[in-house]
């Protein structure tokens, strides 16, 4: 088991990777503090480079890099947002990014890939393709495997947006985060609980990918099998690294419908004018469905993420 | 003719609306600078209260009615932003809004100006009736009708934008706006020539909508007839007042294609994550179809609002 990281390590990643991130805006909503009987700041990731969070660990993974070993390249498989922050990240330091995606990837996604400079190898469309296909990358190239959350650096880096917000919003009584793979809740809690032992740590999960919440409930990690939702960014299963995090420092995991998503997301969108991915929207869904839970209370979301296909969207 | 307001009048004016408004937040996008070859700094007038410039304008005109009059409301036909910004500014000072509306508009727009607290009186889709029906409101209720952009004290609360915009980036070598009613473009005009002689003020017109366009190359004041573009804050026609200081003012007017509109919001849609109804979308869409003007400039644009029905998109 790979050690934990702590606030300290998230601190040292936050100055580490300072030069090339946003400082993301905390944005509110009077609006959307009248429905829900509450007040929500919100932590604008969907803003930062990439357009999501996942910039701030790909930056901290890659720094973080022997020199000797970085020159050789990074590499990963994802069609999502990890991808392209690591293609950032990888051109930010002048060395190679290689990404396996699935042919059937959207074409936006590629092109946003590529975009970043990163060499893109395809293969078919299912997990084992995917791993076999990044072995042979990195057999041929060298180039070292930067996993999308099992990865302490990469933890590290994403605990950066909950400290820049708890930095301008010390008193919040709750910090919520969407979980998928758990990097970005893994590292919101380690921050936040360290920062204020008494601050609540809630996650949310769609309710057709909800297995953060099942693992967390039975203490056994139990990931989902084809799961199917909106948040196309929280398909992925919690590791062993992210579910020792997640079960020691998260106070509750909620889960929500795929239409509490719909439209939590075109709540925000409408009321704030911002775009964000359904994934983003995930912990307002919460909110939205659990009032009696949230009611009266300052509540830190962080909005992972603001990448969707304008041609494909849910209203 | 009434008096052309000055500088002093828009800095006075933002002293009065200053508790009331949100300064809003100036965004840039390297991407987006990319692609044009030059420095954009927008104004983000899409996070106003209501979602968009017209609330400076409205707020200031009913701050200036006198006590004895102000107590019996204010009226205005809309269908659009000004109604919306002129019931919420009523609201806050405790004095009622009465709003002529068409039958037929959006039921969106219904939607927000009933929820400012407005009073609605609908009438059939023609200027006459909404003239005739305006009248009979005024007559009964004794309400003061505020006029979109024909009134100086709502050019010198929109002129407020570009104040800040230039207090921010006082360097800017050209700013614009859009031009309908030519109420924003009147305040940033006489803002940014009065605070910087050398600062070129160039204006952004759809090409289905060019009556600005038509009038300031003619010198004669032409308005449009049955305009139809899908930037629908920019149907109307400059006023006397408005052209008079256009006239003055203004450098230049450019003229854009509807796909060029539709282009130029994508663009901002997909670049910055955010939210822009399409005639904000206008002056990037100018940039974007004459490069050669602006290539290597510093350029602020006011991004005038981000009210769009998210079930008619034009993407």
């Amino acid at each position: 088991m790979k050690k934990v990281p702590q606030l300290g390590d998230i601190k040292k990643a936050h100055e580490r990777i300072r030069p090339f991130i946003h400082k993301t805006p905390v944005l509110t909503s009077s609006g959307i503090d009248a429905i829900i009987g509450a007040s929500v700041y919100f932590k604008c990731e969907n803003f930062q480079k990439v357009g999501a969070f996942k910039f701030r660990g790909a930056t901290n993974a890659v720094l973080l890099l022997d020199d000797r070993i970085k020159k050789l390249g990074v590499a990963t498989h994802s069609s999502g947002n990890h991808a392209a922050a690591l293609a950032l990240a990888a051109k930010n330091m002048g060395i190679k990014a290689y990404v396996v995606m699935p042919e059937t990837a959207p074409l936006i996604k590629k092109k946003a890939v590529k975009s970043y400079g990163a060499e893109i190898t395809f293969c078919a469309p299912t997990l084992a393709a995917r791993e076999s296909t990044l072995n042979e990358v990195i057999e041929k190239t060298g180039a070292t495997f930067i996993h999308p959350y099992n990865n302490k650096d990469i933890i590290c880096g994403q605990g950066t947006a909950a400290l820049e917000l708890l930095d301008e919003y010390s008193d919040l009584d709750i910090i919520m985060a969407p979980v998928g793979g758990g990097g970005l809740l893994s590292g919101t809690a380690i921050a936040a609980k360290e920062l204020n032992p008494n601050i609540k740590v809630i996650a949310a999960e769609p309710q057709n990918a909800d297995d953060a919440y099942r693992s967390f409930k039975s203490g056994y990690l139990i990931p989902s099998e084809n799961p199917n939702t909106i948040a196309d960014g929280l398909l992925t299963s919690l590791c062993n690294l992210t579910f020792k995090i997640i079960s020691e420092k998260v106070d509750e995991i909620v889960t929500v419908s795929e239409n509490g998503i719909i439209e939590a997301m075109r709540l925000i969108w409408e009321r704030m004018k911002i775009i964000v991915e359904p994934s983003s929207a995930v912990p307002l869904a919460a909110v939205l469905e659990n009032k009696q839970l949230f009611f009266g209370k300052k509540i830190g979301i962080i909005l992972s993420g603001g990448n969707v296909d304008l041609n494909k969207l849910p209203f």
